[in-house]
């Protein structure tokens, strides 16, 4: 073949977007979350329900409160006509990049998106923190995961840095997230990406202890 | 003495208050944040200005975003007529305890209330959180200070016995804080509330690594 002749595309194509999260991805994330609860040993203690969810996530304008973006994938284009492509608060991130395999997803069918062809991936939830020294607003990223059949294929950088950029564009000082200390495969990961540790111990008021304090006078 | 009659008031009586900041408050918020910086050892790092509190504090009813406590301290008791008596979100803690000796405020003036006899002593500063696995918010303890001459007499707990009251009054599920790894008074005060640690690593993307974000494709 000639070498000014381009290679015909190889692989599998895959399209990827993220986008905000609405009332009707509930039930998606609250799968998400429980997969996460699993990977992190944390079943015992995830306890979130799909009302729990839908009380608390959507209670006022993207990214005032608690927000989450959803990453999808298909192997077809997504439709232009979706209804996900005209919110005003967040332009979605659209990509496409050419798998080695066609990716073998065992739970698709419970992942199905509103668009047809579409399968939730994974997802990211977080709020505004207030780092008082900088005297701006940041982004707390309280959860953040990519199902374990679409990891290795850029999705987890491409969801941080969707939290990232929105950050960048409200002028907010920070992205500032917690790790388990176990996992060192992610703090690798958010060592490339430019991200640096803080010292600091952590503390919890919570459960029996916090209910004691409702009779301190 | 008769052992039946009453020992007359000894020492001198103060009499402290936590009632919600209003937007009047900045200046002494910004200080005592500028103190809090000094005792940390970060003053280099605490670049907040009154505009930037004046511009994240008071843009949400009181706990829905960025709230602040204010403690003040009075050798009187608080005008019963006072405006901040009657907030309608939250109705202040009064207390008066007899201090052994008068305390002598070398900022009395720089911290002086609105209220007559009444001095600004210290504050605490959180917004709500999203513990995923719970599915129910806490808060996010940012900041909390008390004033050096007010130290060592239940401020600190009555400031942070506070925050947990609201958040058991909201059905909120913790208090949630940092602390500075070498402040080990702070922590051994935080484990006698009935803290507990939590283990994990902290990142934040901030600075130049989080503008590098904005141009990711």
């Amino acid at each position: 073949m000639d070498a000014a002749t381009p290679s015909p595309p190889t692989g599998s194509p895959l399209f990827s977007r993220i986008r905000l999260a609405v009332p009707s991805d509930v039930p998606h994330i609250h799968k998400l979350l429980h997969q996460m609860a699993a990977f992190e040993n944390h079943s015992h203690v995830c306890s979130t329900t799909e009302s729990d969810l839908s009380a608390h996530l959507f209670t006022s304008p993207p990214f005032q409160s608690v927000t989450t973006f959803i990453l999808e994938v298909s192997t077809k284009p997504f439709p232009e006509d979706s209804p996900h492509n005209s919110n005003a608060n967040y332009i979605p991130v659209v990509r496409m990049l050419n798998s080695e395999h066609p990716v073998d997803d065992p739970d698709g069918e419970i992942f199905k998106s509103e668009d047809e062809n579409v399968v939730v991936a994974g997802f990211v939830l977080f709020f505004p923190n207030f780092p008082s020294y900088t005297g701006r607003p940041g982004f707390f990223l309280e959860a953040f995961f990519v199902r374990k059949c679409y990891r290795r294929k850029g999705f987890g950088k491409m969801l941080l840095s969707a939290v990232a950029k929105q950050a960048v564009k409200m002028d907010y000082c920070e992205v500032f997230w917690l790790v388990k200390n176990w996992n060192v495969n992610a703090m690798r990961f958010y060592e490339d990406m430019g991200a640096q540790t803080v010292e600091r111990k952590i503390y919890t008021l919570t459960g029996d202890a916090l209910q004691l304090h409702q009779n301190d006078d």
